[in-house]
């Protein structure tokens, strides 16, 4: 068998629930998308729960069940597949947290988590940040950096520190801040709570009176004035790709926390200018890097987040255009990577429910389609459709194995 | 519930992929089956995983699993299972070996892998190296076994020894013949690995000035002129069947691992005339054998190699005609043992792709016909059936579970 490549395209929250308004179709069923249904009609079509049947993931756990690790073992926490997605070099001791810059009122209350969703003069903010001293607990130092819009992260490094403490960021405007506690009662997670208090409360102290924030207040807009945290996590240690699966591999992604996982796998990042993460990500220059990867490797793996971003919105119609939009970049692949001798593969990491604005439990659809494969014969791709496919229902960390296999790298087990 | 009586048919290497060349047909899809389909069509009809999606099994952890072993737990490498079979009284310390008789030049590099597939004399050669003795190492006695054709077992027998050993076989021509080490730096690893050295050694010098193959040179044949080793192994410690599903069994098969299984799993063995574990199985006689064990019997294992050999010859239009032939053997179970009153079930332990000649990760097509049963509607068994039966996709562990409790012979869990 020649070196067949194999392309997984992972739409965030892309799967969907009917929905009464629409005729009780999802996103993916109203939308018109004559690739996928090129794809789901000649390959392989299932379900896929991307933990078991029922469990509601967040992506950071998603994706690393759809990478073939097990989060009940290798799950740490997102803060460090952020970091590590942002740029930052993890150590084994450091604490990684997601970081919002947001607004509260002199008693500490949150009047915008998200600060406006600040775009322009965060990454000043965040100098300033990163020059917060911790006094209060010796040897603590810490790096902040911003990633997009008003989120970064933040890195506690010294010893004997420990990911086991609560969020600060209470999740929910109109409350305090929250004061971070051990959640183990370790005397190291005790210190970590102490030092990460002590950051948040210089975060304010160094942030308030900025002259970025005495504009945006005079503009009218919320001030950037505290840095909060949640997601605390550490260093993941996960066997490369390579060494599991035998796949030499890339990821073209906008996301710092897929960046993250992709870089904690082994896989090489590919910098595409005009993948952002957000909903104006430009899929053709996506569709390009991904063919220019695939001529020295033979695993891409290509991440688009803004399906979950419309349905976070609960924006059906939004979320019809994107996998319009996205249908295209399924179209370039398919043609291009040529599904006559190599693989592409779509699914999607949990559902995003248009009606809850929430992810949801429910299974996913997956297609696999390549040389040799079964076809399924469906002929429109839909979550209803993958309920009837010939792959019938399978979880997340079946998804590499199953890949691996098709391509033909799998190894043998027994003899 | 009367007695119902359970014949489990397990096809080596039936399931295939879609071939381009015949019209995106597997051969079963292809071999006109009309037993098979009728069986399917009255049947439980559904995927089989032999040990997880994706997961690309070696017969033995696939059948281990397919009689509800799981190889995680009980499998102990090949060999022993092997040795069994081939009538070996395996003790508890007992290391053995898969075996092949091979032709070596003066070098120790390996000609032909396989002696020519040297059929005439090898139990003669065998008992040859039965004689070698290992003066190296204390206390280390050997029995040495020729199976079919080239193939053989080697027994190590003393104290202190163990299977984590590498195997001695390159696996390729024009390699030299390996040296055995201990993968786990153990010291009863290490002696098994010398005494294991020496007897390859040994059967060398036993067997090359042998008369018969001075035969075989001056017949221009590859002298059988060493014994290679793969696979080491210990006894597994297997619950009984009897035990575990309340069934009381025998074992029709030709391949001595498959023979040494059923020994281990405390099914009785029914030796056939003319079921040879080879292309030109005689199905009548395995027939016969299963409708006279069935008498006395509740559960019958009746195993075909044929079509996982047509596989790894890629011989698509080969492995119809085993299939069809095997539809005759299937005709006669469901009328002979009655589906009326009685059960047949048809499963693979994997896929052998008649494309890449090996065992893919595919999930394998079961039926399961007899009273009782939900019948499928399925009109023609065949992989892509199988993803539209009526039994869904399971795997090998849920077999057993499933057959025990379809006749009636299942234990309350719970109460």
């Amino acid at each position: 068998m020649a070196d067949r490549k194999l392309v997984l395209l992972i739409a965030d929250g892309l799967a969907d629930r009917p929905v009464i308004d629409y005729d009780y179709k999802t996103p993916l069923e109203y939308a018109n998308t004559p690739n996928m249904d090129r794809l789901a009609k000649g390959g392989l079509v299932g379900q896929l729960d991307p933990i078991s049947p029922g469990v509601r993931p967040g992506s950071d756990v998603a994706n690393l069940a759809l990478l073939g690790y097990d989060p009940a073992r290798f799950y740490t926490g997102r803060g460090a597949l952020e970091a590590l997605g942002a740029g930052i070099d993890l150590g084994p001791n450091d604490i990684a947290f997601r970081a919002n810059f947001a607004t509260v009122d002199d008693d500490f209350r949150v009047l915008d988590r998200r600060a406006g969703r600040i775009k322009k003069g965060a990454s000043k903010l965040a100098k300033v940040v990163d020059d917060v001293k911790i006094d209060g607990v010796h040897g603590v130092k810490l790096i902040f950096k911003a990633t997009t819009d008003h989120r970064g992260v933040l890195v506690l490094r010294g010893e004997k520190l420990s990911r086991m403490v609560s969020d600060v960021d209470p999740k929910e405007e109109g409350l305090k801040v929250g004061t971070a506690r051990a959640t183990d009662g370790s005397e190291e997670a005790k210190r970590t709570a102490q030092a990460l208090n002590e950051f948040v409360k210089r975060s304010h102290e160094a942030l308030r009176e900025h002259p970025l924030n005495t504009q945006r207040v005079s503009d009218d807009e919320p001030a950037a004035n505290i840095v909060i945290t949640r997601g605390a996590g550490t260093m993941p240690a996960l066997p490369s790709l390579k060494s599991r699966n035998d796949l030499r591999g890339a990821c073209i992604a906008g996301t710092a926390m897929i960046k993250g996982l992709a870089l904690a796998a082994g896989l090489d990042l590919v910098d595409v200018k005009g993948a952002t993460g957000g909903f104006s990500t430009d899929y053709e220059a996506k569709a390009k890097a991904t063919i220019e990867a695939a001529k020295d490797k033979n695993f891409i793996l290509v991440h688009v987040k803004a399906p979950d971003l419309a349905g976070h919105d609960k924006d059906f119609k939004g979320k019809v255009k994107i996998i319009e939009e996205l249908d295209g970049l399924v179209g370039s692949l398919i043609d291009e990577v040529d599904i006559g001798s190599n693989y592409v593969a779509l699914t999607a990491d949990h559902t995003t429910s248009v009606y809850s604005g929430e992810h949801t439990g429910d299974p996913v659809p997956i297609v696999i389609g390549g040389p040799d494969v079964p076809a399924s014969r469906v002929t429109k791709l839909s979550e209803a459709a993958a309920a009837r496919g010939n792959l019938g229902r399978i979880r997340g960390l079946d998804l590499m194995p199953i890949l691996t296999d098709v391509i033909g790298r799998s190894r043998l087990y027994g003899s």
